[in-house]
Protein backbone atom coordinates (compact mmCIF):
# COMPACT_ATOMS: atom_id res chain seq x y z
CA UNK A 1 0.00 0.00 0.00
CA UNK A 2 1.19 3.16 -0.87
CA UNK A 3 0.52 6.25 1.52
CA UNK A 4 2.72 8.80 -0.71
CA UNK A 5 2.38 10.31 -3.94
CA UNK A 6 4.26 7.89 -6.30
CA UNK A 7 7.21 10.40 -6.90
CA UNK A 8 8.07 10.68 -3.25
CA UNK A 9 7.45 6.90 -2.62
CA UNK A 10 9.69 6.32 -5.43
CA UNK A 11 12.45 8.42 -4.13
CA UNK A 12 12.00 7.08 -0.99
CA UNK A 13 12.57 3.46 -2.64
CA UNK A 14 15.44 5.15 -3.81
CA UNK A 15 17.41 5.90 -1.07
CA UNK A 16 16.41 2.35 0.56
CA UNK A 17 18.86 1.04 -1.85
CA UNK A 18 21.57 2.51 -0.32
CA UNK A 19 23.76 0.09 1.87
CA UNK A 20 22.80 1.32 5.89
CA UNK A 21 20.00 3.37 4.77
CA UNK A 22 16.43 1.97 5.92
CA UNK A 23 12.81 3.32 5.51
CA UNK A 24 13.23 6.13 8.22
CA UNK A 25 15.99 7.49 6.93
CA UNK A 26 15.29 7.26 3.30
CA UNK A 27 12.27 9.19 4.49
CA UNK A 28 14.00 11.81 6.00
CA UNK A 29 16.86 11.78 3.06
CA UNK A 30 13.56 12.36 0.57
CA UNK A 31 12.19 15.22 2.78
CA UNK A 32 14.97 16.75 2.82
CA UNK A 33 15.97 16.78 -1.17
CA UNK A 34 12.29 18.13 -1.57
CA UNK A 35 12.77 20.99 0.94
CA UNK A 36 15.66 22.03 -1.58
CA UNK A 37 15.78 24.34 -4.15
CA UNK A 38 14.94 22.38 -7.59
CA UNK A 39 18.72 23.66 -8.78
CA UNK A 40 20.22 22.09 -5.49
CA UNK A 41 18.21 18.45 -6.10
CA UNK A 42 19.50 18.85 -10.04
CA UNK A 43 22.93 19.21 -8.89
CA UNK A 44 22.89 16.40 -6.60
CA UNK A 45 21.23 14.30 -9.27
CA UNK A 46 24.37 15.93 -12.16
CA UNK A 47 26.48 14.48 -9.55
CA UNK A 48 25.66 10.75 -9.55
CA UNK A 49 25.05 10.34 -13.69
CA UNK A 50 28.67 12.56 -14.27
CA UNK A 51 30.56 10.50 -10.99
CA UNK A 52 28.98 7.37 -12.76
CA UNK A 53 30.52 8.30 -16.36
CA UNK A 54 33.51 9.75 -16.15
CA UNK A 55 35.55 8.22 -13.66
CA UNK A 56 37.62 4.80 -14.97
CA UNK A 57 40.33 3.47 -13.58
CA UNK A 58 43.95 4.58 -13.69
CA UNK A 59 45.88 2.37 -15.87
CA UNK A 60 48.81 2.25 -13.67
CA UNK A 61 47.48 1.94 -10.57
CA UNK A 62 43.77 1.15 -11.06
CA UNK A 63 42.38 3.50 -8.67
CA UNK A 64 39.51 5.73 -9.67
CA UNK A 65 40.47 8.62 -12.09
CA UNK A 66 38.87 10.59 -14.17
CA UNK A 67 42.13 10.55 -16.37
CA UNK A 68 43.68 8.13 -18.36
CA UNK A 69 46.09 8.29 -15.74
CA UNK A 70 45.57 9.33 -12.43
CA UNK A 71 47.25 12.59 -10.51
CA UNK A 72 49.50 10.30 -8.00
CA UNK A 73 50.85 8.42 -10.59
CA UNK A 74 51.28 11.80 -12.94
CA UNK A 75 53.11 13.63 -10.26
CA UNK A 76 57.32 13.27 -11.44
CA UNK A 77 57.69 13.70 -7.35
CA UNK A 78 56.38 10.29 -6.11
CA UNK A 79 58.84 7.56 -6.36
CA UNK A 80 57.75 4.94 -9.03
CA UNK A 81 60.44 2.41 -7.63
CA UNK A 82 57.76 1.79 -4.46
CA UNK A 83 54.53 0.40 -4.69
CA UNK A 84 51.98 0.27 -1.95
CA UNK A 85 49.58 -2.62 -2.74
CA UNK A 86 45.59 -1.80 -0.76
CA UNK A 87 42.63 -3.16 -1.47
CA UNK A 88 40.24 -0.69 -2.56
CA UNK A 89 40.62 3.33 -2.81
CA UNK A 90 39.53 4.34 0.08
CA UNK A 91 42.53 2.37 2.02
CA UNK A 92 44.60 4.25 -0.81
CA UNK A 93 43.09 8.17 0.89
CA UNK A 94 43.68 7.26 4.63
CA UNK A 95 46.55 6.44 4.05
CA UNK A 96 47.59 9.43 1.60
CA UNK A 97 46.33 11.36 5.07
CA UNK A 98 49.07 10.33 6.69
CA UNK A 99 51.51 12.36 4.20
CA UNK A 100 53.89 9.66 4.97
CA UNK A 101 54.18 7.66 1.87
CA UNK A 102 56.21 9.39 -0.87
CA UNK A 103 55.91 6.21 -3.61
CA UNK A 104 53.03 5.02 -5.59
CA UNK A 105 49.98 2.91 -5.38
CA UNK A 106 48.18 0.07 -6.83
CA UNK A 107 44.51 -0.73 -5.99
CA UNK A 108 43.36 -4.43 -6.11
CA UNK A 109 39.72 -4.04 -5.88
CA UNK A 110 38.70 -6.80 -3.32
CA UNK A 111 41.13 -9.43 -1.57
CA UNK A 112 41.43 -13.08 -1.89
CA UNK A 113 38.53 -14.91 -0.26
CA UNK A 114 37.59 -18.65 -0.93
CA UNK A 115 34.61 -18.44 1.13
CA UNK A 116 33.46 -15.58 -1.26
CA UNK A 117 34.15 -16.98 -4.13
CA UNK A 118 36.75 -14.20 -5.26
CA UNK A 119 40.25 -15.79 -6.25
CA UNK A 120 43.16 -14.04 -7.37
CA UNK A 121 41.86 -13.60 -10.95
CA UNK A 122 39.14 -11.71 -9.60
CA UNK A 123 41.07 -8.74 -8.26
CA UNK A 124 43.93 -6.97 -10.07
CA UNK A 125 47.16 -8.87 -9.41
CA UNK A 126 48.04 -9.51 -12.68
CA UNK A 127 48.11 -5.75 -13.14
CA UNK A 128 50.28 -5.59 -10.57
CA UNK A 129 52.57 -8.02 -12.11
CA UNK A 130 52.69 -6.66 -15.25
CA UNK A 131 54.06 -3.05 -13.42
CA UNK A 132 56.89 -5.25 -11.49
CA UNK A 133 58.08 -6.74 -14.68
CA UNK A 134 58.31 -4.12 -16.34
CA UNK A 135 61.73 -3.29 -13.80
CA UNK A 136 61.36 -0.09 -12.31
CA UNK A 137 59.90 -1.16 -9.03
CA UNK A 138 62.37 -1.99 -5.98
CA UNK A 139 59.88 -2.75 -3.26
CA UNK A 140 56.17 -3.73 -3.15
CA UNK A 141 54.48 -3.21 0.02
CA UNK A 142 51.63 -4.91 1.36
CA UNK A 143 49.09 -2.89 2.65
CA UNK A 144 45.99 -4.60 2.62
CA UNK A 145 43.92 -5.12 5.35
CA UNK A 146 45.01 -6.79 8.82
CA UNK A 147 42.09 -9.67 8.39
CA UNK A 148 41.98 -13.47 7.30
CA UNK A 149 41.26 -12.06 3.32
CA UNK A 150 43.96 -9.14 3.48
CA UNK A 151 46.99 -11.51 5.09
CA UNK A 152 45.93 -14.61 2.54
CA UNK A 153 46.10 -11.95 -0.29
CA UNK A 154 49.62 -10.98 0.79
CA UNK A 155 50.85 -14.10 1.44
CA UNK A 156 49.85 -15.03 -2.36
CA UNK A 157 51.47 -12.21 -4.06
CA UNK A 158 54.58 -12.38 -1.97
CA UNK A 159 54.98 -16.18 -3.19
CA UNK A 160 54.22 -14.68 -7.15
CA UNK A 161 56.68 -11.64 -6.83
CA UNK A 162 59.72 -13.32 -5.02
CA UNK A 163 60.73 -14.71 -8.48
CA UNK A 164 61.28 -11.55 -9.92
CA UNK A 165 63.61 -9.99 -7.08
CA UNK A 166 61.69 -7.63 -5.82
CA UNK A 167 61.32 -7.05 -1.96
CA UNK A 168 58.20 -7.53 -0.90
CA UNK A 169 56.83 -6.14 2.66
CA UNK A 170 53.85 -6.30 4.98
CA UNK A 171 52.77 -3.03 6.89
CA UNK A 172 53.70 -3.78 11.03
CA UNK A 173 51.08 -5.45 13.36
CA UNK A 174 51.11 -4.18 16.86
CA UNK A 175 48.93 -2.15 18.80
CA UNK A 176 47.77 1.38 17.62
CA UNK A 177 48.44 3.99 18.85
CA UNK A 178 46.10 6.02 21.09
CA UNK A 179 44.72 2.99 22.38
CA UNK A 180 44.92 0.94 25.84
CA UNK A 181 46.77 -2.33 26.42
CA UNK A 182 43.74 -3.52 28.57
CA UNK A 183 41.76 -3.20 25.18
CA UNK A 184 44.56 -5.00 22.81
CA UNK A 185 43.11 -8.66 21.77
CA UNK A 186 45.31 -11.43 22.90
CA UNK A 187 46.86 -11.93 18.82
CA UNK A 188 47.58 -7.88 18.36
CA UNK A 189 49.25 -7.91 21.78
CA UNK A 190 51.27 -11.17 20.67
CA UNK A 191 52.87 -9.49 17.33
CA UNK A 192 52.83 -6.37 18.95
CA UNK A 193 55.75 -8.17 21.17
CA UNK A 194 56.82 -10.67 18.55
CA UNK A 195 57.74 -7.38 16.16
CA UNK A 196 59.01 -5.05 18.65
CA UNK A 197 62.30 -2.58 18.29
CA UNK A 198 64.81 -1.45 19.68
CA UNK A 199 64.95 1.73 21.62
CA UNK B 1 43.59 18.85 -0.59
CA UNK B 2 41.23 16.34 -2.70
CA UNK B 3 42.33 12.87 -2.73
CA UNK B 4 40.06 11.92 -4.96
CA UNK B 5 39.29 12.33 -8.35
CA UNK B 6 36.95 15.79 -8.30
CA UNK B 7 33.74 13.71 -9.75
CA UNK B 8 34.04 11.37 -7.00
CA UNK B 9 35.12 13.89 -4.27
CA UNK B 10 31.95 16.06 -5.90
CA UNK B 11 29.69 13.17 -5.47
CA UNK B 12 30.66 12.22 -1.90
CA UNK B 13 30.38 16.08 -0.81
CA UNK B 14 26.65 16.25 -2.33
CA UNK B 15 25.75 13.33 -0.05
CA UNK B 16 27.54 14.71 2.91
CA UNK B 17 25.26 17.61 2.42
CA UNK B 18 22.67 15.22 3.14
CA UNK B 19 21.40 15.03 7.01
CA UNK B 20 22.72 12.44 9.22
CA UNK B 21 25.29 11.51 6.49
CA UNK B 22 28.77 12.07 7.81
CA UNK B 23 32.12 12.09 5.42
CA UNK B 24 32.59 8.28 6.19
CA UNK B 25 28.61 7.18 5.35
CA UNK B 26 29.14 9.63 2.02
CA UNK B 27 32.14 7.71 1.09
CA UNK B 28 30.35 4.40 1.12
CA UNK B 29 27.46 5.94 -0.48
CA UNK B 30 29.26 7.28 -2.97
CA UNK B 31 31.65 4.00 -3.95
CA UNK B 32 28.29 1.92 -3.51
CA UNK B 33 26.79 4.09 -6.40
CA UNK B 34 29.76 3.99 -8.43
CA UNK B 35 29.65 -0.13 -8.02
CA UNK B 36 26.06 -0.05 -9.58
CA UNK B 37 25.46 -0.17 -13.71
CA UNK B 38 25.20 3.19 -14.97
CA UNK B 39 21.04 2.88 -15.65
CA UNK B 40 20.93 2.57 -12.07
CA UNK B 41 22.79 5.68 -11.13
CA UNK B 42 20.70 7.40 -14.20
CA UNK B 43 17.01 6.03 -12.38
CA UNK B 44 18.32 7.08 -8.41
CA UNK B 45 19.24 10.70 -10.14
CA UNK B 46 15.93 10.68 -12.25
CA UNK B 47 14.18 10.16 -9.21
CA UNK B 48 15.74 12.85 -7.57
CA UNK B 49 14.95 15.04 -10.26
CA UNK B 50 11.49 13.84 -10.68
CA UNK B 51 10.07 13.54 -7.25
CA UNK B 52 11.33 17.75 -6.57
CA UNK B 53 9.83 18.57 -10.13
CA UNK B 54 6.61 16.82 -9.87
CA UNK B 55 5.47 16.90 -6.38
CA UNK B 56 3.09 19.97 -5.01
CA UNK B 57 0.84 20.48 -2.09
CA UNK B 58 -3.05 19.38 -2.32
CA UNK B 59 -5.01 22.17 -2.62
CA UNK B 60 -7.20 20.76 -0.09
CA UNK B 61 -4.94 19.42 2.96
CA UNK B 62 -1.74 20.06 1.71
CA UNK B 63 0.11 17.49 2.07
CA UNK B 64 2.38 16.12 -0.46
CA UNK B 65 0.96 15.51 -4.14
CA UNK B 66 1.36 14.60 -7.57
CA UNK B 67 -1.88 15.47 -8.41
CA UNK B 68 -4.01 18.67 -7.55
CA UNK B 69 -5.59 17.09 -5.09
CA UNK B 70 -4.50 14.34 -3.19
CA UNK B 71 -5.58 10.59 -3.32
CA UNK B 72 -7.05 11.02 -0.14
CA UNK B 73 -8.98 14.02 -0.76
CA UNK B 74 -10.29 12.62 -4.02
CA UNK B 75 -11.14 9.00 -2.49
CA UNK B 76 -15.14 9.46 -2.18
CA UNK B 77 -14.96 7.08 0.78
CA UNK B 78 -13.17 8.98 2.93
CA UNK B 79 -15.48 11.05 5.50
CA UNK B 80 -14.70 14.68 4.64
CA UNK B 81 -16.36 16.02 7.49
CA UNK B 82 -13.24 15.22 10.03
CA UNK B 83 -10.27 16.83 9.62
CA UNK B 84 -6.94 15.22 11.19
CA UNK B 85 -4.88 18.63 11.76
CA UNK B 86 -1.05 16.98 11.43
CA UNK B 87 2.43 18.48 11.85
CA UNK B 88 4.00 16.77 8.89
CA UNK B 89 3.41 14.85 5.58
CA UNK B 90 4.94 12.02 7.68
CA UNK B 91 3.12 12.25 10.57
CA UNK B 92 -0.19 11.49 8.06
CA UNK B 93 1.87 8.50 6.50
CA UNK B 94 1.99 7.05 10.38
CA UNK B 95 -1.58 7.41 10.90
CA UNK B 96 -2.53 6.27 7.60
CA UNK B 97 -0.59 2.96 9.02
CA UNK B 98 -2.59 2.54 11.30
CA UNK B 99 -5.96 2.01 9.21
CA UNK B 100 -7.98 3.43 11.77
CA UNK B 101 -9.11 6.93 10.37
CA UNK B 102 -11.37 7.44 8.18
CA UNK B 103 -11.53 11.39 7.57
CA UNK B 104 -9.73 13.46 5.75
CA UNK B 105 -6.23 15.07 6.93
CA UNK B 106 -4.75 19.11 7.12
CA UNK B 107 -0.68 19.42 6.96
CA UNK B 108 0.60 22.61 9.00
CA UNK B 109 3.64 22.00 7.45
CA UNK B 110 5.54 23.02 10.76
CA UNK B 111 4.21 24.33 14.47
CA UNK B 112 4.17 27.59 16.30
CA UNK B 113 7.45 27.86 17.82
CA UNK B 114 8.29 31.64 18.72
CA UNK B 115 11.88 30.03 19.74
CA UNK B 116 12.36 29.41 15.94
CA UNK B 117 10.84 32.50 15.06
CA UNK B 118 7.37 30.34 13.43
CA UNK B 119 4.27 32.11 14.26
CA UNK B 120 0.65 31.17 12.87
CA UNK B 121 1.43 32.37 9.56
CA UNK B 122 3.95 30.50 8.61
CA UNK B 123 1.99 27.27 8.60
CA UNK B 124 -0.92 26.83 7.01
CA UNK B 125 -3.27 27.75 9.60
CA UNK B 126 -5.45 30.04 7.17
CA UNK B 127 -5.87 27.36 4.45
CA UNK B 128 -7.90 25.11 7.48
CA UNK B 129 -9.50 28.63 8.46
CA UNK B 130 -10.72 28.32 4.58
CA UNK B 131 -12.14 24.60 5.20
CA UNK B 132 -14.03 24.82 8.36
CA UNK B 133 -15.44 27.90 6.77
CA UNK B 134 -17.05 26.27 3.85
CA UNK B 135 -19.27 24.77 6.36
CA UNK B 136 -19.04 20.78 5.67
CA UNK B 137 -16.56 20.19 8.76
CA UNK B 138 -18.05 18.86 11.74
CA UNK B 139 -14.98 17.75 13.92
CA UNK B 140 -11.36 19.20 13.65
CA UNK B 141 -8.41 16.45 15.35
CA UNK B 142 -5.75 18.49 16.68
CA UNK B 143 -2.46 15.53 16.18
CA UNK B 144 0.18 17.71 16.19
CA UNK B 145 2.84 16.58 18.21
CA UNK B 146 2.65 15.96 21.74
CA UNK B 147 5.61 18.66 22.68
CA UNK B 148 5.52 22.57 23.64
CA UNK B 149 5.26 23.63 20.15
CA UNK B 150 2.50 20.66 19.02
CA UNK B 151 0.76 21.66 22.38
CA UNK B 152 1.08 25.37 21.52
CA UNK B 153 -0.47 25.06 18.28
CA UNK B 154 -3.40 23.04 19.00
CA UNK B 155 -4.44 25.38 21.60
CA UNK B 156 -3.75 28.04 19.43
CA UNK B 157 -6.03 26.71 16.49
CA UNK B 158 -9.03 25.07 18.78
CA UNK B 159 -9.43 29.06 19.79
CA UNK B 160 -9.14 30.10 15.95
CA UNK B 161 -11.85 27.71 15.28
CA UNK B 162 -14.25 27.46 18.28
CA UNK B 163 -16.42 30.40 17.09
CA UNK B 164 -17.31 28.76 13.91
CA UNK B 165 -19.23 25.96 16.08
CA UNK B 166 -16.82 23.20 14.84
CA UNK B 167 -16.16 20.18 17.74
CA UNK B 168 -12.60 20.96 17.86
CA UNK B 169 -10.40 17.61 20.19
CA UNK B 170 -7.11 16.30 20.62
CA UNK B 171 -5.66 13.19 20.28
CA UNK B 172 -5.24 11.32 24.11
CA UNK B 173 -2.07 11.02 26.31
CA UNK B 174 -1.40 8.51 27.91
CA UNK B 175 1.02 5.22 28.33
CA UNK B 176 2.33 3.90 25.23
CA UNK B 177 1.02 0.51 24.37
CA UNK B 178 3.54 -2.07 24.99
CA UNK B 179 5.79 0.18 27.52
CA UNK B 180 6.12 0.06 30.83
CA UNK B 181 4.86 1.96 34.04
CA UNK B 182 8.27 1.76 35.53
CA UNK B 183 9.61 3.79 32.30
CA UNK B 184 6.81 6.20 31.89
CA UNK B 185 8.02 9.82 32.30
CA UNK B 186 5.69 11.85 35.58
CA UNK B 187 3.27 14.25 32.85
CA UNK B 188 2.62 11.18 30.69
CA UNK B 189 1.66 9.13 33.60
CA UNK B 190 -0.18 12.08 35.08
CA UNK B 191 -2.12 12.35 31.59
CA UNK B 192 -3.20 8.71 31.47
CA UNK B 193 -4.61 8.74 35.34
CA UNK B 194 -6.20 12.06 34.49
CA UNK B 195 -7.75 11.27 31.23
CA UNK B 196 -8.62 7.43 32.58
CA UNK B 197 -11.84 5.86 30.65
CA UNK B 198 -14.14 3.60 32.50
CA UNK B 199 -14.09 -0.33 31.66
Amino acid sequence: MEYFAAPLQNLIEEFEKLPGIGSKTAQRLAFYVLNQPVEKAEKFAHAIVHAKKSLCYCKECQNLSDKEVCNICDNPGRDKSVICVMESPKDVLQMERTNEFKGVYHVLHGAISPMDNIGPDDIRIKELVARVTSGEVQEVIMATNPNLEGETTAMYISKLLKPFGVKVTRIAHGVPVGGELEFADEVTLSKAMQWRVEL
